[in-house]
């Protein structure tokens, strides 16, 4: 289903191809102040993450249809739709019998009975992340400004070297090709008590929504897969005072399924962009066999540069849904 | 809260040190033959895993009090329950003032106001593991025998080297001390389009259900992490015919959400048991300063041996879920 | 919350004078035929019923904006939206202070904390019932032609005799007043098995639908509260065939909770309109008296005539989803 | 699906002749005392209303199984049996190819496959209302002392004498038949802001609940049906004052779907026990003819009598939940 949360709920719709992108969100509380420009900064961010080939070029202006009056909200449901402008379907019409490896084509195909939108993946697109992103601008104002969020991509093609990283994209330009990365997110200020034991733990809520992200492959909390390498006297974090402050964050401020107070940390693993012009082979459902396949179109050359703030809207979303619970 | 499902509901009760651990199961399907004996494998495997200090010894026997009637089920709700017989409260009864390091003492007495069960965890233990394990037994049995389901540990303590496993936790033992591990979940035969793009994910709902289980703090799927260090022509799976078999699968049965028919491959990262009977500083609310604490009773050298068949029991029940929506 | 159903979702949005009034339809199987044209017959009948005062005269044109390729159902979210064109925003400014009685501007004030768009009830009004209009076609569309809807005024202002309706509806207007009535919504071809004991009866969903459309205030099955003067002889239900066809239906073709093949037979009771032209009495929040008010502005004398289509379409949003569920 | 409600979640499972019927509360706040003396007067009321036939006697004893510590409630589920001591399954067995008339035992064994526990009505019993009660007594607990309910049945078989009632049941009785009553409820010191308007009106989950007690067939809130046939300027509520007192209660406490601070109004149709000793004609499944048919058996003569109580419970049910939503 397109929508998600019982208290802060997001309703996303839209195609790639098709006249707009939109979201709905239910559960906002009346009398946040809220105009088009404070959704300006992150729409940037995801904008500017774009590097590689060409990109698509689209304004990205939000527009709320519903859920405004005099400037602040009004407890009805909050409507933003993102109109597509630069859609070039010609580009696509050709994959239809040739689904691109790693990509929702042939899935979507088989689930939807072949009535699916195909062109620029359709409702699977990541251009529905514009939704995602607006929603966790609201998710934001409703967290307060005493909640910090810092997003900073850690790792790219398998380095943590920053310097490196410009230089591994333009290799993976120049070799038609394109490259994953590691998003790590850091939450200050969230407070004690978010998210409960079973099934709605913090971890749950946080990982259901990035997973939700076209293109994440994994989801780790505080040490995360290496604390499968630790010892527990090295992993447990010492309490060191009545707040709760840990020595440590190992635990990656959730125990028990519950903020504990310390500085939240997230991170999601993003698998290379799918689409890439260099040539691959994969089935042709009309020829019967494996046959090379060039795409065209406009890509990004590592997806995770834009993912970025759709992660950190994607926590802040869950962090909302879980605040409003308490 | 503690019920997860749309059509293929658990929902889960109980303390550590209470009278029963429950869970009641809403959305099985009627005529389906089951008995006490189907819970013993997957009980038996939970049991098993238990190694190092001397374990609760629990005889985990499953009591069907609802929704079975002449030996099927009755489309009515499946109601589970196991006695907690072997309880010894006063072993935890210093902890209330001195919360344990990574446990989930310390949160749960600030979000419940100090009225939460403290003894061996309350309602946060791992005891209600057994529940979800029932749970997943009846998933199972509504995914039907052509699903089959492979879960090992594939590294414990960092090293991959099964011969070294036992070794490793003898050594934890011996200094009084955990070490965490990683189990890898392998499904055959679940067949192409569970999952949907937004918000419910395949991998969104099973990540949602393993974050549930005590201990898990990474959740990843095919290749994972290790996607993020990829070239995209390196990661992409080659469709190979028209059933939508890869070449490789990187992807872990898994595209845009939805499954692709190939084999379903998850791995968890559980983190080392954070009892133990080391002694560790924390804070110690009661004087106000950071003391040593050691930690009395029985627990796990390595919890991911018993997890694993938890962690394939949440998997099975994200699955049912998915295919009752189908 | 504005979004209802777990398989077959309806998310709506959307002021009395603000910019659209949307619906967006999650859960709509792929490959249904859909046009603008489906709607208009539904649409029509909710225009139609406007009789009275001047009716606001808006053109109603649905537009679907995802969800839609080729002319078939896609399996993404269906969203369609309603431009508000002709809106009068200047009539409703002084009924800030001076609540209109039996209208929500009272409790939207303070649940909002006075930030509501109070214009033409802002998110209350009637015309957020266009969405659900939309909704009921598609929901007719996935319950397939072999379900038909019956739907009638079967009394206004208190009588039954359909030749005094257009009478009493004149006179109400003649008067400044307004008039309340009796829909009933007979669905015929549903089959057996829709509805679960608990909590979700078909009675149960029904309800819960109708009871959110504005003016609802009762809502009842078969012979209803007629059935309360009923001796359990008379009212009992004889079933004479091993299709369940009973000889008489006082159950409204519901038993247990669950459709019983039977007609499914459910009435609406409909208030009189609560705008009404006539000067009333009611508290001034500015001046601190109950003070007079007249209400201006363009409303129906008997909203009853157009709650008709709205109350079909409920219903048959509930079935489709009791359909889904199946 | 057997649970109901997203903050205040109740789960209910059991059959009339199996072993326990529990139910178990999800939702409630930490520190509520709470035992098992809190339930004997509600549990009373539904025992006390038996009246007609000989009673099945049942001690109904509430056994709180999970969720309370020392005396007050944890924040973990809170779990209540009642075990199933007196059941006579012999008295049954003969019904099952000759269904009750205006019984769940014809749609049961179609929607379950013939797999249903159909003992004394199996999950479809009313013997399920214990569950709900207990419940009611848990959301009474979370509405706290200033909110008020006062129920009692305003009609018996068609009378609103209440001199008469006695007189009607003990006519049935003695005519081997059984007869229908209304109940209303009333609630005072609610507060204003419980409900939404689309789709989760307070009437929409207060009826929501209401029709998932068996035998209830119609739900009207203030004038409800006697609104229909009313005029606008008799029907509106005048606002006497900035609490919004009304000096009429038509509404019956909701407007636009929201209390608006007056007193909640809400009644019920209780149709006919269906189970009466008269002979009834109806199908038989292995005959394939209409047949004669006398239910032996323990039933009352008015289950609106004891539906008082579960009424009550269920509309407390209702608002605990949309409490804890504000």
């Amino acid at each position: 289903m397109n929508s998600w949360g019982k208290l802060f709920r997001v309703s996303l719709w839209g195609e790639s191809h098709g006249e707009q992108v939109g979201v709905s969100i239910d559960g906002v509380p009346a009398g946040i102040a809220l105009c088009t420009e404070d959704f300006e900064a992150d729409l940037a961010r995801r904008r500017a993450g774009s590097r590689g080939t060409t990109p698509r070029s689209e304004s990205d202006l939000p527009h709320i249809v519903s859920g405004i009056f005099e400037g602040k909200t009004t407890g009805a449901p909050l409507t933003i739709i993102f109109l597509n402008e630069n859609t070039r379907s010609a580009d696509y019409s050709s994959l239809k019998n040739h689904p691109r490896p790693s990509h929702a084509d042939f899935v979507a195909q088989q689930k939807y009975n072949g009535c699916n939108d195909y062109r620029g993946g359709g409702h699977f697109s990541g251009r529905l992340t514009l939704a995602l992103v607006a929603a966790g601008v609201v998710a934001k104002k409703i967290l307060g400004g005493e909640v910090s969020f810092h997003t900073e991509i850690t790792s790219i093609g398998g380095t943590t070297d920053r310097e490196q990283f410009a230089h591994i994209i333009e290799q993976a330009i120049a070799e038609c090709d394109s490259v994953g990365g590691v998003v790590e997110c850091r939450i200050g200020g969230i407070g004690i008590g978010l998210g409960e034991p079973f099934f709605d733990s913090a971890e749950s809520l946080i990982a259901h929504l990035l997973f939700s992200v076209p293109a994440i492959k994994g989801v780790e909390f505080g040490s995360g897969f290496r604390s499968a390498a630790m010892r527990g006297s090295e992993h447990n974090d010492c309490i060191t005072n009545s707040k709760g402050t840990t020595l440590t964050n190992h635990a990656g401020g959730i125990v028990g399924g519950i903020t504990n107070g310390n500085e939240l940390v997230v991170r999601a693993a993003v698998k290379p962009t799918a689409s890439i012009a260099k040539e691959q082979m994969t089935y042709n459902f009309s020829s019967g066999n494996v046959e090379p396949l060039t795409i065209k179109g406009r890509h990004d050359a590592c997806i995770a540069l834009r993912a970025a703030v759709v992660i950190e809207a994607a926590v802040a979303i869950a962090l909302a849904e879980l605040k409003q619970r308490q």
